[in-house]
């Protein structure tokens, strides 16, 4: 049966334990915001004895289910202060599930810093190990070989860089892929820094043997789900084989949200960038064909997935640069930082992978370091300089290791784009008024992922809207609920562009999870279900010390005009106080 | 007729405007604190366009009263995010008042960074002048000099050094002594850097001439007041020639807190320091009695104190190293960083006046550098070169000019003593509980002027009350009121020894007042002014987001016991609660 991991890291045991009847149904966010919320005192120091972190794959990975493998973790963020879930593709959610591991809930602290452990689960069990030394302090590209030499090529590893062993608030955590490289993250929110401060090196996830997998009640009503929904995501052009996210990945954004004005260039100071196309998935797909070797677009980060939207970013030779060169990876490090060569932001972010931070927050606060004057836009082989500084621990790299919003308290920088401290994404909210609300309501800071509204207003999922519409409580509520249930579900977010238009698809997701759990859910349970996440996400920060005072956008964007369409942020204060006004 | 100093500074343009009725009777921190809740929007950036600055001097400053040349400066704080107000003795309050001018308003900001300014107000007017070069970069032991230079001897000067130019949150606001040392500071909450974001280097103060001075309503009525109010300064123990302060500095404190066991040691490990004899105020007199020179104690601050507090310490030959070593200054450089000798306090103290920095935060913030393995407790030379690095302007030294809060944040050191990011002062809470609640519940982050609960707490001034009695909400609220009104009248705080001993003094000073003003205040005036400016200031902080939540101490001190009395904070958060519950 399904059960919860607890790991003290105070005390160094780990136990199993029934899971609660309040958690039966919950998985990925749902169950992760649930145990934050019960478990964790919302004032406590995110990196002190009194957070913890909760691993969570969700209700239906594990399963055949498509492109369900992500798995969440949650924790109160070093970086916002907030709650926080963040989550990730690759190898751990699946392996994880399959164990019948509900979630793994880490807490308390070595008393001394610098005392790391690896936790390692299988069928039998789980134990801390002492983490050897030859793992520490040095990149996951060095590090993620030895760890899969130690446990098997088989394992999924959940694992911090230096930047979670150093404690930084931009320390993301990873997960290796199917060729077991360390690319792919969860990584906003500085969880990272969170699993750093446990002493807890990494999760060593084994299903070898005969796992219990993952119970399914009812079996026909997943499989005439799971039907429905594969249907739909091989039918709809965005996801389908060979269509944009499969062809041209997410980088497919590019040309798209740059011709919309909504493409943040120079540190959010133009909405169009005139190297995008040096920068988008077009020619990410074309420099992969040319160079040949292991380029490759169209590559999945785990198993079972249809979609298929990574890509493995060759050098010049035709070797491996890194993987994956996404949207707003090329967006941070690329036209935020003035930088048109692929060449460049596949280093730089190869580096993130290598020390373990979040691209986005990374490339926000190189722009921070060039607004400080420590660069200049455009100059790639500085910003590559930058990010070294973060790997070599001196204190400019400590800054810069802490994201966007600290590298402007130190040097003074008024311009800084960031909500609850965390670092706007790769839509400029003036030109593309929904994703604004999101950014600003959002229970985690600055995160598109919150609420995908790019897909109406700029893709014209579920129905074209006007970028520049300010009113848009109920889409930006919806989207909102919706997104919480995806997490929450175990499904890849990207599975709301078919769902949204084919209502067929939607129906069937809902039945895969009504399959595997045995209820009778309709769709009208994404938002019942939706809403009581982001409910009790509101109230841990209300606890917290949080207001609608920040629930607000950055100053500047509110008087700065974005060329080319010339636009502020104008959503009334009003209306992002409306979104969820009836939750509090 | 007294009026209004408005400054714009990104139009560069000076006006005089008529006091408006309802700031009439105000001054000092209550007229501050009301035009920074009427003109600044809560949730400004602190260091964008849309903070003020606002300079005043206190009602009776400028009058006759004995040691009341206080001038108060207030803003939206870049250190706390809370409104601020700070004051200081020194030359600037008196010369403001008789120059007729109720208070300064500076906004908006130049449009380049480093475009800077000098603020001339005489009794002719006011003008911008665009700041030397010269003046600008440097040390204020060399920048001051040439000030005095350029404008006479006897101006006085407001102005700010490195740390504010660069916009650091721990810069603080310089006035000149009587003697022209750049030595008094408005430090805390970081309004040198609101004043650097203003492009305002200094504000020179030239009452040369025949000024319109303050008028007195009722002369026979502040005569009768300010002659009962010294004759209290004159007799109490504490605050009469040859007095505690008088004789010993504030510094007369080490001893006595080190004995309560209330003197936070190697960064509030332990109550008591085993070195607290060599940087007691004793220890200062001593040295300075002995080595001779310029050394001094008993040094007055501004003209017309009769308690002169201040001391001239000297180097080993007898010439000048610093004045003032201060008891908050000695005890953060001192025990809180594990040093024991008063000429390395000094020179530390000293590196402050010149680089313009609060020694408070600055010494904590040493202190978090230790935390973090940049030093050892003890080793002074090492705390030197870390305070050159904030003068020489490196990546490490923006981090430790922006203070405790950023310092720990870029480390990763959970163990941060600050509330509010504003780091507590040298009475341990956990040994003294009245001066808990003080820093918990104060509108500006952990600040022990807030609400001097340490005259009953140790001192018996009022009667003596149990250190470690809990149940001090009443105590608490009557000092933070009483202190309100202190900081309105333009007196020094230190008089609250007296007054509170002696109901003839209390009487006296509320007579000053209202002579000057033509008021009929009793001292129930007291508390009624004081609570209206603390509801002001709390109404301010709500708008900009802050909550119960942020009324409360680090973490660690409710968990850590203090040795030698083993005790940790336990004054219950309902407790907190309810000091101000009638108010919000």
């Amino acid at each position: 049966m399904s059960k919860i991991l607890r790991v003290n890291m105070t005390a160094r045991t780990v136990a199993f334990e029934a899971v609660p009847e309040k958690y039966k149904e919950m998985g990925g966010r749902w169950i992760t915001s649930n145990i934050v919320c019960d478990e964790v005192s919302p004032t406590c120091h995110p990196l002190g004895p009194g957070n913890k972190i909760v691993y969570a794959a969700g209700i239906v990975t594990g399963t055949a289910a498509p492109t369900s493998g992500r798995i969440s973790i949650g924790g109160k963020s070093p970086l916002t202060g907030t709650i926080k879930e963040t989550n990730s593709g690759g190898m751990a959610g699946q392996k994880l599930a399959r164990l019948g591991i509900k979630a793994i809930v880490v807490e308390g602290q070595p008393a001394e810093k610098g005392d790391y452990w690896v936790l390692k689960v299988d069928k039998d069990g789980a134990e801390l190990l002492p983490a050897s030394n030859s793992w520490l302090g040095k990149g996951l590209y060095e590090t993620y070989p030895l760890l899969f030499d130690e446990f098997g090529e088989k394992v999924a590893i959940i694992g911090i860089g230096i930047a979670g062993e150093r404690l930084m608030a931009n320390a993301g955590i990873c997960v290796n892929d199917p060729e077991n490289r360390p690319s792919r993250y969860a990584g906003r929110g500085g969880m990272g820094a969170v699993m750093g401060s446990k002493g807890l090196k990494a999760i060593i996830i084994d299903d070898a043997g005969d796992p219990p997998g993952v119970p399914i009640v009812n079996k026909e009503l997943f499989d005439t789900g799971r039907k429905k929904l594969t249907e739909a995501l091989l039918a709809h052009d965005i996801t389908k084989p060979g269509g944009g996210l499969n062809t041209y990945g997410t980088a497919v954004l590019v040309n798209i949200i740059n011709e919309a004005g909504g493409f943040p260039t120079f540190n959010f100071r133009d909405g169009r960038f005139t190297g995008a196309a040096k920068i988008s998935g077009e020619m990410i797909h074309e420099i992969c064909t040319k160079r040949g070797g292991v380029g490759t677009t169209g590559h999945g980060c785990s198993p079972g997935c249809v979609i298929r939207c990574s890509n493995v970013y060759p050098k010049p030779d035709g070797s491996e640069l890194v993987s994956v060169q996404e949207y707003e990876s090329v967006w941070s490090f690329g036209a935020n930082c003035g930088i048109d060569d692929l060449d460049i932001t596949g280093e730089l972010i190869r580096l993130c992978n290598d020390y373990g931070l979040d691209t986005i927050e990374a490339g926000v606060t190189i722009a921070m370091a060039i607004e400080a004057g420590l660069a200049e836009f455009g100059d790639g082989a500085k910003a590559i300089a930058l990010m070294h500084e973060i790997g070599n621990g001196t204190p400019l790299g400590h800054i810069l290791g802490n994201g966007a919003a600290i590298t402007t308290n130190v040097f003074g920088v008024v311009r800084c784009p960031t909500v609850k401290g965390q670092a706007i994404p790769a839509y400029d909210p003036r030109a593309i008024k929904g994703i604004g609300i999101t950014y600003a309501i959002s229970t985690m800071g600055a995160d598109h992922t919150y609420g995908y509204t790019i897909a109406p207003e700029m893709l014209g999922v579920s129905g074209k809207v006007d970028q520049f519409d300010v009113d848009k409580v109920d889409m930006a509520r919806n989207f909102q609920h919706a997104t919480a249930f995806i997490d929450a579900s175990g499904y890849c977010l990207f599975i709301a562009f078919a769902i949204l238009d084919i209502p067929s698809g939607l129906a069937g997701m809902v039945e895969t999870c009504s399959g595997v759990l045995g209820t009778d859910w309709t769709v009208d349970n994404i938002g019942i279900i939706g809403e009581e996440i982001i409910r009790k996400e509101r109230a841990f920060n209300t606890a917290a010390g949080f207001t609608k005072a920040h629930d607000r956008l950055p100053e500047f964007m509110k008087h700065e005009e974005l060329p080319p369409h010339n636009v502020v942020f104008d959503v009334p204060d009003e209306t992002l106080d409306r979104v969820h006004s009836l939750q509090n």
